[in-house]
Formats: C-alpha cells, sequence, structure tokens
C-alpha cells in the first residue's frame, strides 16, 4: 500500500522537493493544523506537525506520528497504539536558550526595572548590576536547550554545572555534571539557577519553598521547560521577603497565569507567557523541517528514528 | 617635594598597601570627592578620581590627574596647565557591552513589550523573535568597548563590522574594520547598529533622519557612548512610521531626558539612564583600582602613561 505523507509543517515552497526526492514513492500531501480534513487524517500513514491530540484518532493508517514542537506530554495517551511517535526536541533549542539568555542578562542590568520607570517617564539610576563573568551557571535540566545555554553561558564567562538524569560523560556547554540527586548541595554555590525540565511526576514541584531558600540571597532564578516544575507561591512568598536578585518565568502553572496570581506584580520578576520556543526565529523552522526530511530519509531506509519516544 | 597621592577611588582597605609599596615615599591621602577638602586638594600632586570639574582649580600642586571614567569631555578647559590627564578609558568596557548586548537580546526577545503586558497582567504571544546567529552587527566607534561588545556578538553567533577613525589591523573583536567615511555604505548591511562614540564636533548629530533612513526596515539600534551622536527627533520620527525592529538607547541628549521627549513612549524602544557603565560591578571596580595602580608604578619609573589624553 502507497505511503501517504501529510505534512502539516510551515513547509516553504521550495521545500516541498526535498520531502518529495527523499520518498518518491509516497503521496505527498501539505495542509495546515487548522483546515487538515477528517479525510486527510484518514489517509496519513505519516504524519508531521502539530494536530490537535484528540484527532489523531482519525488517522486509522496511522504508522509514524512526529511533532513540531519537543515536548510529548500533550499527546500523552492520544498516540494509538502501534504509531511510532518522535518529537522535534533540540529544534528549538537555541531559541529557548536565546530567551533565557535575554531575560538573565536583563534581570542583571535591571531592564525591568528601568522600563517600568521609562513609562513612568522617570530617569533613575538603579545601581548595582550584576554580569555572568565569573558567575556560577546551575543548569537543572542538562538535555538539548541546557546544553545550548550552557555554551551561550560559557561564551560570556560563567562556569557551567550541569544536572541529569542519567550522565553518560560531560555533555557540550559544561564544565561539570552531577546526577539530578546533587542538586540541594549545588543550590548554594550557584548564582544563576536554570530550570529546564518538562512536566513529569519526578519533576513537579521539584523547585520547593526549601530548594528556593538554599539558593544565594542575590541569585537569579531562570525557568523554562514546564512550569510545574517550580512552586510559584513559594517563589513569592521568597521574593516578597526579598530573596534572590531577580528570577524569569517564560512557563508557569497554569498557562495563562491566571489574574490573582502575585506573580504578576513582583518587582524584579520577568515574565513572559511561553514564548521561549516556539517557531519565533527561521533557524527553529528550518531545524524543524530538516529534522522531518532527516526522520523521512531514515524511516524509509529503516534506519533508527531520531528523537524516538514512548508516550502511551 | 614630597609627593601627595590623593585617591578618590573606591579603594578598599586591602587595596591602599599595593599603592603604598609602589610609592613609598609618597604620602597617600584617601577621601570621597563629597568630602574631599580644599587642603587637600591644594595638597595633591597626584590626583585618582572623580572630582567636580570646578574643584581642579583647587589643586594648585597637581600634576597628573587620572579619572574614574572612559569620558573625558567634562572635564574640558578645566585641566590646569601643565597637568597631565589620563582617563580609566578600557575599565568599564565590560560593563558597557554586556549593557548593551543585554538591551539587544531584550529587544531581539520583546522583552520591553512582554514587561509592559506583565504590568497590565496581559498574558499574549507577541510573535516573531530575533536572533543574532548569523546577523551582522555594525560596531560605529571600535574601540574598547566597541571591541567587547564585538567579541561578545561574536560569540552569539554575529558577524561583526567596526567603524574606527583611524585604522591599524584588525581589532579584536571584529571580522571586518573600516574607516568612518564608509558609515553610509555599510548601514544598509547592520541587522544591529551600535553606536559608541564619544561626544565630538565630528561625531553630533551623526546618526541623522538620512543615515537612520538608511539602516534595514527590521534592524535594531543600540546607543551608548554619548547621546548628542544621535538625532533624538530624527529617530522618533522614523520608528512613528514603523522603522526599525526597536532601539536601546542609554545615553541621551540632554540628560535626564526632557519629559516632553516622545522617545519615553516608543513601545519598542528600550530606555536606561546611562547606567551601561558607571561602578556597578564589582569587575570596573577593580579595573579601576588596578589601572590606577600601574598608571603610579609608570609615573614614578618615568614611563608613558596608559590613557593619557589632551583635553585643554
Amino acid at each position: 500500500m502507497k505511503e501517504y505523507v501529510l505534512n502539516l509543517l510551515p513547509v516553504k515552497e521550495e521545500e516541498k522537493g526535498i520531502f518529495e526526492r527523499i520518498a518518491p514513492g509516497a503521496e505527498h500531501v501539505y495542509a495546515r493544523s487548522s483546515t487538515v480534513t477528517a479525510e486527510q487524517m484518514g489517509q496519513a500513514t505519516v504524519l508531521f506537525g502539530w494536530p490537535r491530540p484528540e484527532r489523531l484518532k482519525e488517522a486509522v493508517r496511522l504508522k509514524w506520528f512526529q511533532t513540531m514542537w519537543a515536548g510529548s506530554d500533550e499527546y500523552a495517551g492520544k498516540v494509538p497504539e502501534g504509531v511510532r511517535f518522535t518529537t522535534s526536541s533540540g529544534t528549538n533549542s537555541r531559541s529557548v536558550a536565546e530567551h533565557m539568555l535575554a531575560s538573565v542578562l536583563a534581570l542583571c542590568r535591571g531592564l525591568p526595572g528601568y522600563r517600568d520607570n521609562q513609562r513612568a517617564k522617570v530617569w533613575r539610576d538603579g545601581g548595582a548590576a550584576k554580569t555572568l563573568l565569573g558567575s556560577t551557571v546551575l543548569v537543572v535540566g542538562a538535555g538539548h536547550v541546557g546544553g545550548v545555554f550552557g555554551k551561550l553561558c560559557q561564551g560570556l564567562g560563567a562556569r557551567t554545572v550541569g544536572l541529569k538524569r542519567s550522565i553518560s560523560g560531560l555533555p557540550d556547554g559544561f564544565d561539570e555534571i552531577f546526577p539530578m540527586g546533587s542538586l540541594n548541595e549545588l543550590l548554594p554555590r550557584a548564582d544563576v539557577v536554570a530550570l529546564i525540565l518538562p512536566h513529569a511526576p519526578e519533576t513537579a514541584g521539584m523547585m520547593d519553598a526549601e530548594r528556593i531558600g538554599l539558593m544565594k540571597d542575590d541569585a537569579i532564578l531562570v525557568s523554562a521547560g514546564r512550569g510545574s516544575v517550580l512552586d510559584q507561591e513559594a517563589l513569592a512568598e521568597a521574593m516578597a521577603a526579598g530573596k534572590l536578585w531577580g528570577a524569569a518565568l517564560d512557563v508557569t502553572e497554569p498557562e495563562p497565569l491566571p489574574e490573582g496570581s502575585p506573580l504578576w506584580e513582583i518587582p524584579n520578576l520577568l515574565l513572559t507567557p511561553h514564548v521561549a520556543g516556539g517557531m519565533r526565529l527561521e533557524i527553529t523552522r528550518k531545524a524543524c523541517i530538516e529534522l522531518a526530511q532527516e526522520n523521512l530519509r531514515r524511516y524509509f531506509a529503516g534506519e533508527p528514528l531520531i528523537n524516538e519516544v514512548r508516550v502511551r
């Protein structure tokens, strides 16, 4: 039976030929998540993109699905039995890492407060600043994004320490690497603590009041990945009491952040609405397309797929 | 006659001994700019720090004065005849460069707008972002600060092009270097244009309407150095018409920026109150102290002083 490649990625006209040359015997159909028909879903044997999770059950012939994003949690329990599942993990690492770096440097230089002053037409020197030069950056979750963030921080003169579930050698971007269990020992050493963890039972609430308390009084906390990792109330309480130089959260629990959350109003906390990743840079889009092409080649060559995971 | 070293720098107790070992035969007096007496000024043969310019005339025995900052313009016409004058140019380069980088990255990721939304408790995706990776950064004024800023941008994957009054080889931090006269040709190539120029007759108003017009429509402008370099009204008009991705000004003309200036309210313009440099980081303070020590050594050894300039 002929393979039917349903491609919901943001593919440019000139990129379509590459997919078709990789799988010349397959039928290639391009659509958008918002307009893809039930018939197209029903035909698909290979699916690339970001369909709404509940629509996967329409894909009765599906053999392999590659999501456009790094996370797999939204498809948990939604990928039909027997269907292979791959993520696009790594493709937006640079974007997330740059957003985190931008946020940390903004806090180092007090930019959120200066922005507030600007809106109030107040010209006022905010005093001391911080630098990454000579600082220690602790990356909790030393995966794809963590490695890129680590490398950017190293480039600015920081010493980077990574924490990872399973260690096999020193990953790129890190000066030291430790197992997750070393978190409590390492927190007091860090000038910047970066949380880059997926949502999972073992990460939920991991950064709690006690651990926030272990941080240096003038450290910076930055969180990407998933908001459930951080105890937001504990953070708000600690910061209200003067703990931390600043914090930058791109993820919260839940999202959008409810209007009643104290996080909105903490002056030295910078809040962004889960925009570190996503398709915001051309380099992200390109990496995503190229990963789909490489995995399509592997799929037809019978080679192991990159980023294959189990989410059932 | 005994030399009298009047030290108005932020010297730590343990650093005083170093000055005294460098010049054991001199009298060393430590004071603050705000409390230094007319008698101390009258005794000084060597002066380090940042006295009010009009107080220099009290220093009737003065032979050499080293200011704490990179700029010399505030002492123009105030350094008495026959007194040697040195600046601390270079000592806050890292601080200024990091502030500029923080500002550029903040604009790349739309952080000023996200901050405004945060204050209004609005959770809204701002769409596309920018990256320095693969971008071209034009540094107008490839001196100390420009070189450090260039190097930081290179580390993030940018190609850096410098403009300098007089060129002797490719300075560190740059992929290309051109004479100032090439500005108009280079502006259309740049994704980021960084102004790092002192106030001078030939730099005043240099970045005018025409040159702003030569920039890419989605470029970023960042300005440190001195505000007089930029035609602020031309910038405000261009940005109101949709020109530029964003701008970050740490310097304005005059300072503080008058309440009536349109710059305060441009949403994608980030304004900071001349805080890129200054004594905001311990590395800046240390570099400043160390330069004073090295120049003191040179002074007594009869060697050429670092950063000696003429401001009369």
